[in-house]
């Protein structure tokens, strides 16, 4: 029976990335999608996708009500940001970030892993084209990590829960590339923060530029569907 | 204006004591319970009559559907232990263990602090009287405090996130006698793990006993009202 591993799956194309990667390194594998109030709701149809094209042992989708909580763009009333400056301009950290978001899901998967007895635990995170987001950084999943095998039973006793971070030191085009030989179909992902419909990413948000730049440097074609400047403008 | 604090709050006895000591340090305090499955929903309506009467600036419940990772008599279809040998025997942890619990609701009052721009958190763990739960060891609190000071844009930018754990080292007796002094009205307080109906105690599980032995050892009287044996019997 090969081991059990729990994998967040946003689906996006960094998390999709992992999973393939877990899978690749023979896990059972359990993705974990969180409905939390994003404007982004389309990812959750996407994670969906991406779970079942990599044959998961099971797939599921945790409603927590973070906009309760609010303080950021993806769950409150303020508006995400677009175009230039809006990518990780000067290291300061943009309104997207979701007041301990990463802290929040690791522990649900880190319940999640003790329940179905997993130590195992991967997340997309990523150091380099992340945004500035604190909770994507090294020093944040090491810390995690070390709480993780004091706060639990299963820890405890057997202090080996682990949190895989494999693209944290990759960039997106290295993402990319690895993704594309792991047999990642990056048509099924969703990166956009503020998507016009279901299937079509605005362009524009930090997230968007990000994968557009991650594809360009891949020098793979980028096979996102991408609103044309010129509805933005009609939409105004 | 005062300090902003978040109290976490079930709606059993040691978190009402927790809010009454946080209140009496002049915090201005933001209560919050979790609706997670548990089988003790009538804590809920206890959390809000005791934030109430503390007058607390808000008193948020956030949904968190732990039944779907399962794992515990409190949230899964595994009966709750009653009787001797429930409570605490031999070291071992018993079914009433939540995954994760205390690092997930942890985890969601950092998101609720980070945004309202609160940096200290009130637990009413107990080291003591706590039926072997990991999750409410020092080691713990300490582990999740520091990864607290790195996952966050604020604990980034101040350092200075706070797990207030004022109950660790007392006994039950000493958190009811401190309760007490500090006007925590015993009655509103839930801590049966499987209430027969509202207001009512089995009086069998885990947390009673701990309740009961509590009220003993301080020379106070149980106000709570715990169903009779007869009733368990009939109802058997």
């Amino acid at each position: 029976m090969s081991t059990k591993a729990i994998v967040l799956l946003s689906g996006g194309l960094d998390s999709a990335t992992v999973l393939a990667i877990a899978n690749a390194q023979q896990y059972a594998c359990y993705t974990l999608s969180f409905d939390y109030g994003q404007r982004h709701q389309f990812e959750l149809n996407a994670a969906r996708k991406i779970a079942a094209q990599f044959n998961v042992v099971q797939h599921l989708t945790l409603k927590v009500d973070l906009r309760k909580i609010g303080g950021s763009a993806l769950t409150a009333d303020i508006p995400v940001p677009k175009g230039e400056g809006a990518p990780d301009a000067g290291g300061s950290i943009p309104v997207t970030y979701v007041p301990a978001r990463n802290t929040i899901f690791l522990s649900l998967a880190l319940g999640w892993a003790e329940a179905l007895g997993a130590f195992d635990i991967f997340i997309g995170v990523n150091a380099l084209d992340y945004s500035g987001y604190p909770d994507c950084r090294p020093e944040f999943i090491n810390a995690f990590e070390r709480m993780a095998n004091v706060a639990t039973k299963a820890g405890l006793a057997h202090s080996r829960f682990k949190i895989h971070a494999p693209l944290i030191r990759m960039s997106k085009a290295e993402i990319i590339q690895k993704g594309v030989e792991l047999g990642v179909d990056y048509r099924l992902t969703q990166s956009c923060y503020d998507p016009p419909s279901e299937g079509i990413a605005c362009g524009f948000c930090d997230s968007c530029q990000l994968r557009k730049r991650g594809f360009r440097q891949a020098g793979i074609p980028d096979p996102t569907i991408y609103q044309s400047p010129e509805e933005i403008d009609h939409a105004g």
